[in-house]
C-alpha cells in the first residue's frame, strides 16, 4: 500500500516529554516581553534514522520540542506578549516536514506525525486569540510546504525582501501530495487568499515572494534585509503593546511528570491506564483530587504544576500523545474516573471564578485544547461510569467526549460502594470547553435541541443517577448489574473486531455535528484528503512522486481522475 | 491498490439519457398530485455483467433511472406535490448499493457512482425544499444501507411495524467500509440523532425498527401492516396539501436530447466538446441564446425543452456526467462561451423576473444544481474569456465555477473580432445559483471582503474588460496578444503533469471555502473518508472485507489505527 519502509520509525517508544536543556533544534531566548524562538535543526538529530535534517526541515522530534516550547511559554512566561518565530539559519526559514523521513515512514506514522503538527499550529493559535501572546512568523529566508504553514499558524507575517526568498507550497507539483498541516484551509478560511491565486500558488513549486505575496496576502509585509531586525523588533513591539496581559506575573515550572511505564501500562500521580491486548483495548482511570481545592488562586500559584486540574491535564496530555503514537493495535479506549465530584466542581469553580487571573485562563485552555487531542485521536472512546466514579464538571466532559458511555442503573451487587454512580454537570460543561467546532460538547450533543439543552442545565450541580442521565440524554446506555458486565464486553469485544479503519472514518464524522470551523476543516477535511492521496500508487507507489522524489527520474502517474 | 476487478465496468461507454418507457427498475404512477415511484429492480439488468441485483440492490444503472425520474417529475409533472418512494417487491424497501457491484469495481468507479447517487439524493432533498414536490419515504421493508439513505433524502420516513422490518447501516460490520452515500451525515446533522446514538445504530447489522427507531429519530413514524396503505396515503395528501405549488399547471415534455458523439468529442445543439488526448484536456464550448429572449413566460413554455437556458443546462449537465464517467484521463476541462452577452442578460432577466412561474422557478433550480454539479467534478477547470466570448450572467458563472481563468486583455492580432473579450455579472451571480457551501460564486470568491462585493455589484450589467475585471478580482490573469498562447498552454501543460490525486484534493479543498453545510460536508469529509477507507488494503485487499464478503471467511484486518 505505501511503499515498504525503508527506515522505519524505531521500535523504541516514542517520549514527548522534553525540557528546553535538552531542545537539539530550538533556541528559546527573552527580551522583556518579548521571546524569540530560532528553529536551527541539527541535521543530525532525527528522531529515527535514515534521513538528515537539512535546509531546517523538520521531523516528530523536532516538533516535540516545539510543542513543549509553546506550553513552556505560556506557563513558565507570563510575561511574554509576542512570539518571534524565525530561523537561526542563513537565507532559509524551514523546508518543512522532511521528505525522506516522509517518503521511508509508514502511512500511519504520517498520519501521526500531520496530526500532533497540526494541533501545535493550532495552540499557537490559541496563544495568540485566547492567552494574549501573540506569534509573529519573521521569515528571514524561503518558507516552503511545511515552514510556509507554520508561519501561516502565525498571527503577522513578515518576509525578508531579497529577491530570492519565498512563501511556497511545493508538495502538489514537487510530491504528488498536498501541503499536509493546514495550509490550504489558512490560506482561503484564514488569510482569505482567493481560491484562483490561491490555486495558482499551490502549485507554483518555486512559490512567490516580493510585493506580489503581499498583493495577493500570502504575507503580511515585505522587508529589504538592511531594515530587517529593526523591523521585526518594532513589529513585536507593537503586538505586545497590545496585549491585555497583566504585568508582573511570575511563572510556575512545568516540573517534570512522574511517569512509570511497565507491561501493563502507564502511571502518572492522577492518570493510569492498563492494557488489554487480548480485546485491544486500554483502560484509562482518572483521579479526581485528593483534596479541597485551594481557597484562592493564590493558593493555587504556589501549588502550581501540582495543583490537581493543571497536574492532571498534562498527565492525559502525555498519555493521549504516548498511546496514539507507541499502541495503535490498542483500538478502543476506556475512559474511566475515581474520586470525590464534589471536589472536581470545587476546583472547577476556583479556575472559573478567576478567569482574569492569566494561570487559571491557561490551564482553562490547556484543558480544552486536551480534550479537543483526544477527540481527534483515531480510537474509540467508552466512558464507564460505575460507583465510585467521579465524572463531574470538568471531568464528566470525558464521558461527554466518548463515542458511547455506559452508567450502572443501580449498584453491583455485595458492593461496599453502595452508593450508585452518578454524573454531575457543572460550569465546565457550560462554555469553557469547546470543542473543534466551536460549541460546547453538551451543544453538539443536543444540537437545535434547546429544551434538551435547557433541561440539562437545570439540573447542574445536581448528583444524576443512571435513571436521571438517561432522561436528559446524557449518557448512551444504563445497564444494570446483571446486564452491565455482559454488555460493556460485548460493546468492547465487538469494537476490536470490526475495521479499524472504518472505525476511523466513522468516529471522525459523528464526533463534529454542527457547525465548521478552520480546525474541523483541517482535521475532517483536508487531513482527509491527504490520508487518501498519501495512500495511493500517484504517491506512495514504487513510481509514485515520493518514491521518486531525489531520484532524478519522474514519476509515473496513472492519469486517470478518481 | 484495488482488488483486480473481476468484472471491469464495461467499455462501452455509459449513457444517461433514458426514458421512462425504457426503465427496468421503476415504476411511476400518478394520482392526482401524489406520485409513486415504486423501486423493482430487474436483478438480471445490472449496468455490467458480473452481478445480480438481488433484493432491490442497486447499481448505477438504477441510479440513472432514478435521477431521470427526479427530474421528470418537475418538469413534465408539475401537478406532483408528493412524491412517494416506496419498492415493489414484497419485505424488502431496498439492500442498498451491491455489495458484488461494489467489491468487482475499480476505486474510481466505485467514487463516480457515489458520487452521482450522492447528487440525486441532494436533488431530492431540493425538490422537497424549493420546488415544493416533497418526498417520502414509505418503508413497506427493511432499507438497508444505501437503501436507508435513499430513505434519509426524504422528507418524512415511514416504516412498516411488523416485528421485522428495520432501517441500518451495516457498511461498518459488514463490509469494513463506511456508508458512502451521505449516512453518516444525515443522521446526525439532518435528522439530529444523538452521535453516541448513531454510533451504537451504525455499527448494529441489524439495524434497528418498531417504536426505537422512532425514539431515536431514525424514522418519523412506524405504521402497522393493516394500516399501511391508508396511512401512507394520508401522509402523502397531507404533504401534498401543504404544497405551495399552485394547481392547473400543464409540464413541458423533456423531449431526446441531441447528441453526436465522435472520435473527436461530443455535441449537442448549445454545447460541444473537443477532446485533446495529447494534453489530457477537453474544450467545452457554450453558446449563447441564438435570438431574443422571449417576451413572456407563456411564450418560454411553449418552447418548453428548446427554451435556451433550459436546452443548455441539459446539455451541460449530461456531458459533465459523460465525461466524468467515460473519460478519466482528461484531467482539464477548458471552459468556453461563444454569444451575445447581452442575449444572455436578457433570458436571465426573463427567469428572475419570474420566479413565481414554476417552470422559471425550475430552470433556475436546475441550473444550480448543474454548476453543482460541475464544482464536485475531479477535474481542473479553466476559463478562457476571449473576444467573441459570452461570460455574462448565468454563463459568468462557469468562469466563476473555474479554478482560473484567463481573460485577454486588448484583442489578437488580425482578429475579424474586432471588440476586446468582456465579462459581464447580473442578477444570475448575485443569488439564485449557490454553490453547495450556501454561498454565490462571487461570495465564495471574495467571503467577507465584503468592498470587493460592493464594487462588484456596482458594475452589474456593465461590460468588463479585462483590466476591469482584474481590478475587480473577477478573473485571475489577463495576458495580451503576445503572451496569450504561451500563458494559457503552459497552464495547461503543467496541470497535465501534476499528480491527479493530488490536483483533486487540492481543488476540493478551494472550492469551497466559507461555511459548510450537510452538502459540503458529504462531499468534501464522508466521502473522501470513505474514498481511503475503500482504498485501504482493510477494505479492497484480498484478505479485506470487501474481498471476503460472502465467501464465509472472516476478513483479516490490520489492526493498526491511523
Amino acid at each position: 500500500m505505501t511503499s515498504a519502509p525503508t527506515a522505519a520509525p524505531s521500535t523504541d517508544r516514542v517520549e514527548f516529554r522534553v525540557r528546553p536543556s535538552d531542545y537539539r533544534h530550538w533556541r528559546l531566548t527573552f527580551d522583556g516581553p518579548v521571546a524569540t524562538l530560532s528553529m536551527d535543526v541539527d541535521e543530525h538529530a532525527g528522531l529515527v534514522p535514515g534521513y538528515e535534517l537539512k535546509l531546517n526541515s523538520y521531523d516528530l522530534g523536532v516538533d516535540i520540542e516545539l510543542y513543549d516550547a509553546t506550553q513552556r511559554l505560556r506557563f513558565e512566561h507570563p510575561e511574554v506578549r509576542a512570539v518571534v518565530l524565525t530561523s537561526g539559519k542563513e537565507k532559509v526559514f524551514c523546508a518543512g516536514a522532511n521528505i525522506r523521513m516522509l517518503a521511508c515512514s509508514p502511512h500511519a506514522w504520517k498520519v501521526n506525525f500531520c496530526k500532533f503538527t497540526n494541533e501545535t499550529r493550532l495552540a499557537i493559535e490559541d496563544a495568540t486569540l485566547n492567552s494574549g501572546q501573540t506569534w509573529l512568523a519573521a521569515l528571514n529566508g524561503t518558507a516552503s510546504g511545511g515552514g510556509y504553514e507554520l508561519a501561516l499558524a502565525c498571527e503577522h507575517i513578515m518576509l525578508v525582501d531579497d529577491r530570492s526568498s519565498a512563501v511556497s507550497l511545493p508538495e502538489l507539483p514537487l510530491l504528488g501530495v498536498l501541503p499536509g498541516t493546514g495550509g490550504l484551509t489558512r490560506l482561503v478560511d484564514k488569510r482569505r487568499v482567493r481560491r484562483d491565486l490561491a490555486d495558482y500558488f499551490t502549485t507554483r513549486q518555486e512559490g512567490l515572494g516580493g510585493q506580489r505575496a503581499v498583493d495577493w496576502r500570502l504575507v503580511d509585509e515585505v522587508v529589504p534585509r538592511t531594515r530587517w531586525h529593526e523591523t521585526v523588533a518594532e513589529r513585536a513591539a507593537e503586538y505586545a503593546g497590545r496585549s491585555p496581559r497583566t504585568a508582573g506575573a511570575a511563572g510556575i515550572a512545568l516540573t517534570p511528570l512522574t511517569k512509570a511505564r511497565s507491561g501493563d501500562g502507564i502511571s502518572y500521580r492522577h492518570v493510569r491506564s492498563r492494557v488489554d491486548r487480548a480485546r485491544r483495548c486500554v483502560e484509562i482511570t482518572v483521579s479526581g483530587p485528593d483534596g479541597e481545592a485551594p481557597a484562592s488562586m493564590a493558593a493555587a500559584h504556589r501549588q502550581g504544576a501540582d495543583f490537581w486540574t493543571l497536574a492532571v491535564t498534562r498527565e492525559l496530555d502525555d498519555l493521549i500523545l504516548d498511546l496514539r503514537t507507541n499502541e495503535p493495535e490498542l483500538g478502543t479506549w476506556i475512559l474511566r474516573t475515581e474520586g470525590d465530584p464534589r471536589r472536581v466542581l470545587g476546583y472547577d469553580a476556583l479556575l472559573l471564578d478567576n478567569r482574569d487571573d492569566w494561570l487559571a485562563n491557561e490551564i482553562l485552555l490547556y484543558l480544552g485544547r486536551t480534550l479537543k487531542r483526544l477527540e481527534v485521536t483515531s480510537r474509540s472512546l467508552m466512558a464507564l461510569i460505575e460507583p465510585g466514579s467521579c465524572f463531574a464538571g470538568s471531568l464528566f466532559e470525558l464521558a461527554l467526549a466518548a463515542d458511547r458511555s455506559f452508567q450502572l442503573l443501580g449498584v453491583f451487587e455485595n458492593d461496599p460502594r453502595e452508593q450508585p454512580a452518578v454524573v454531575m454537570v457543572g460550569g465546565m460543561n457550560l462554555g469553557p470547553l469547546p470543542m473543534g467546532n466551536g460549541l460546547t460538547r453538551l451543544r453538539t450533543r443536543f444540537l437545535d435541541d434547546d429544551a434538551a439543552l435547557t433541561a440539562v442545565r437545570a439540573e447542574a450541580g445536581q448528583p444524576l443517577d443512571a435513571r436521571d442521565a438517561h432522561r436528559l440524554g446524557l449518557v448512551t446506555f444504563t445497564p444494570d448489574d446483571i446486564d452491565w458486565a455482559e454488555e460493556v464486553r460485548i460493546a468492547v469485544e465487538e469494537r476490536a473486531s470490526f475495521s479499524p479503519d472504518a472505525l476511523t472514518g466513522l468516529e471522525a464524522n459523528y464526533r463534529f455535528a454542527g457547525p465548521e470551523t478552520i480546525e474541523t476543516k483541517i482535521f475532517g477535511r483536508l487531513s482527509v484528503w491527504q490520508n487518501w492521496i498519501f495512500n495511493r500508487p500517484n504517491a506512495s507507489g514504487p513510481d509514485g512522486a515520493l518514491g521518486r522524489f531525489g531520484t532524478g527520474q519522474s514519476p509515473e502517474f496513472d492519469r486517470k481522475r478518481v
